[in-house]
């Protein structure tokens, strides 16, 4: 359906390689070439057409939400040390850390600039309002640490950072760049941010079910990096008296100690759990969609977001 | 004169310490309090009364440049792996390479909000496309690396990346701001690129005639990282049989080679013939200042350019 849309954001996309020497035009476009789902352009066509806002200007914006979620994945990755992304390298892997702490910018940028090519100044506030969400987000994290029993609203704050903001901002584009009221904006931002959430639970519950080749990392890999996610903090309020989880969130735990706690969590039903709270999210989610009409670009979200839970095991 | 405006930029500046935990608080206080001149925040508010703009908008957008060239000196210094700034510790002095580059995204993504409020879309558009030849110059600087003669076009073109790029934003604030003609925008923004080009030329000469302690590394310590500039550059079309440099360029050299290398270029005239250059630029700029009526603050824009070439020795 957004075929031709989705191919223009490519082009703009890629946009970014031609304006630097051809080494770095070559990694750029590895970085952006690995590709991922296109989730949010997408979504950020389909609220466009929900709302029939002028597409030219909602394909910078879509480029825009990518090469930001782009840029965060480039200094994610370096300060992970991971060498793996989407089953490809990544950055960090073959470059030392100053040339990608330098391409994460030069994407942070391009990001900026592709946001203005919207030509609609409250959505590149929002646009930047939600880049220093997640970078604030992300600081947050890294100064908490290891060893943080975070409570519910914790978590929350932090996968709404995470993910659900930027999720927000690609649904609230349509209503801005169309001029809807107030109230479709925050409507559809709110879809967004209920939809983002459930997505950012689902992942958190792959790390525990998905296999290490899938996941390219070990099972419970959040975990043993002392990252606390939904189904743990179930686990845990159902079983004040387990003590094991303070352990583990102290120092990386052993191979098979990790394991047993899995299992255990896998038995208590909390991953279950985990899977209803984003399955809910994304029925409350849907009952804001009752509110516009019954086109095929409603019924393509309605798919994403069902798609967007569905049961990783 | 701009005492209030320039503290109300302080007070904007510092906002960004209020949305995150003490210690990062205090951490990023630590970074804008060490201050600096503030030659672009006053250029800024300058031009804004130059061209009659409101001055409510000129002051965020005052902000954000300045932000901008922090978050750009948070994540250079890492790069560089500098220990001193301005006097004081960088942040990665104390802090490991994962804060700080977080740090410097969120100030990035700050000065993308401080520039919306500006309330002006062609001028965020500006400023997100100076944040990228900011970047990309950066990225290109780096792929070059050492051991490379540059030509002069390349020069020009990195000293444009890393200041004089952001001079000319600074100038052209008012007369966006104030809707003035193109003409005028492209003026000031010309204005503002000589000077800035002047500015860095005047900094590159300091790295060979100021002390030690001044400095805060060795005399002479842009060639010792490879790094080019203009009186080099200038001593080498006078000397093209002085092998000595190619030598410098490969491999960082002895004190005692560079201090013979340093000296011989000043007796060469170099650095004096560098800051002809520097002197012709302000020059030029003041003969655009000329089309503007001869108030206080266009008196002001001309002592910050004469002052910016001020002999540093």
């Amino acid at each position: 359906m957004l075929k031709t849309e989705l191919a223009e954001v490519e082009t703009r996309l890629l946009e970014v390689t031609s304006a630097v020497p051809p080494d770095i035009a070559g990694m750029l476009r590895g970085i952006i070439d690995s590709g991922g789902k296109r989730l949010r352009p997408a979504l950020v066509l389909l609220s466009a057409h929900l709302c029939q806002a002028p597409l030219a200007q909602a394909i910078p914006i879509a480029a825009a939400i990518e090469m930001l979620h782009t840029a965060t994945l480039v200094h994610d990755d370096l300060i992970d040390a991971a060498t793996l992304r989407r089953g490809k390298p990544t950055l960090n892997a073959h470059l030392s850390a100053t040339p990608t702490v330098l391409a994460g910018d030069l994407l942070f940028a391009r990001a900026a600039v592709l946001a203005t090519e919207g030509q609609n100044l409250q959505l590149v506030r929002r646009f930047s309002a939600t880049l220093e969400i997640i970078c604030s987000g992300e600081l947050n994290q890294f100064f908490i640490g290891r060893g943080h029993l975070p409570t519910c609203d914790e978590y929350e704050r932090r996968i709404f950072a995470k993910t659900a903001s930027l999720f927000a901002l690609a649904m609230e584009t349509g209503p801005h760049l169309a001029g809807s009221p107030v109230q479709q904006i925050a409507e559809l931002a709110h879809f967004g941010a209920l939809l983002g959430s459930a997505f950012q639970i689902t992942d958190d519950v792959l790390d525990f079910v998905s296999d290490e080749a899938t996941l390219g990392k070990p099972v419970g890999g959040d975990l043993q990096q002392g990252l606390v996610t939904l189904p743990v903090l179930i686990y845990q309020e159902q079983h004040p008296e387990d003590t094991r989880l303070s352990v583990l969130l102290h120092a990386p735990a052993g191979a098979g100690q990790l394991r047993e706690f899995v299992a255990d969590l896998y038995t208590s039903g909390a991953i279950e759990a985990a899977m209803t709270i984003a399955d809910r999210r994304v029925k409350e989610a849907l009952t804001i969609l009752e509110h516009f009409p019954a086109t095929p670009y409603r019924r393509a979200i309605e798919e994403i977001a069902t798609f967007a839970v569905q049961r990783p095991y």
